[in-house]
């Protein structure tokens, strides 16, 4: 499929503008991903203001590329979606919850869909995940009960990077068992 | 983009066997999936043997209707990618380990690639994930370090289900902030 075969993560950004029909086609792909139960445990944030993309650059390691690029969008999972339990929680980096893993893992996959979906429009992206979630969460007054899976950049590209490496097949697959 | 949007978990397929080149195209879209730090912490195992099958199915809460998928995808993370760490280790759903975090969300991409790479060629998928680690791991020979993000069925559907509702934009995106 062409748009898996062409993703790259690009770390540089041209300044033009995302296109609203296209922006809405990419968010909305990430609306249609399964999940566990069908409970759709995402939320994600748009983050457009300069100031803003600037500060999460900032949060994730200081990669100052980030705010080069027109819209991020902040990919958040939500264990309240999996759940009936009113208590307050907290989740990070070191949770053991089962329930945080199966969000993750659900938000994970319509961050797939976004990526995708933005190659599909002619635009690319970058997945970010090196932050802390104490840090990070204040920036946007994300609740500490949430889990931000990643910073997606969004953007039409200053650079063309070759592809990254991939292992062989053969390290990877196996028939009928491990 | 269209397999995107016509994509569904489908549990009833036909007897129709998978071209090999069909299924090699899906595998090699697993490959092709970003990971932090480009770490590909994943491992897929094909099997196709029926009384294998019929054994998946049953370890993963008696879901018959599993085993009428001619191929069954194992998709397992390994957290030996992401470590030099040679000390023995052990995963599980209520693991609090930041690594098996990070590669349950990478090989959730990898999967993703595998449901719409499938779509793209005409054949159709369930993702499955109700089921013990411990019970599930021994059935195939999966170590006790590696995790089963899920179970994928592919095949030639036999059903045309419903899409699954889905929560409206209004509830799953934020402006700027949360």
């Amino acid at each position: 499929m062409r748009e898996i075969e062409e993703r790259k993560s690009v770390r540089r950004y041209s300044a033009e503008a995302i296109e609203k029909t296209k922006l809405d086609a990419i968010l909305g792909s990430a609306r249609l991903a399964p999940s566990g139960h069908n409970k759709q445990p995402w939320h994600f944030i748009v983050v457009a203001d300069a100031g803003k993309r600037e500060e999460i650059a900032m949060a994730s390691n200081q990669q100052r590329w980030m705010a080069s690029a027109p819209v991020h969008i902040v990919c958040v999972a939500d264990i309240r979606a999996r759940t009936q339990n009113a208590e307050p929680m907290y989740v990070d980096e070191e949770s053991p919850s089962f329930e945080l893993k199966r969000v993750i893992r659900d938000t994970a996959i319509a961050m797939s869909h976004i990526l995708l979906e933005a190659r599909h429009q002619g635009l690319d992206t970058c997945w970010v995940s090196w932050y802390d979630q104490k840090e990070f969460r204040p920036l946007l007054g994300i609740p500490e009960d949430k889990f931000v899976v990643g910073v997606i950049t969004l953007g039409y590209a200053d650079e063309a990077p070759a592809p990254k490496p991939r292992k062989r097949m053969e390290e990877i697959l196996h028939y009928e068992r491990w």
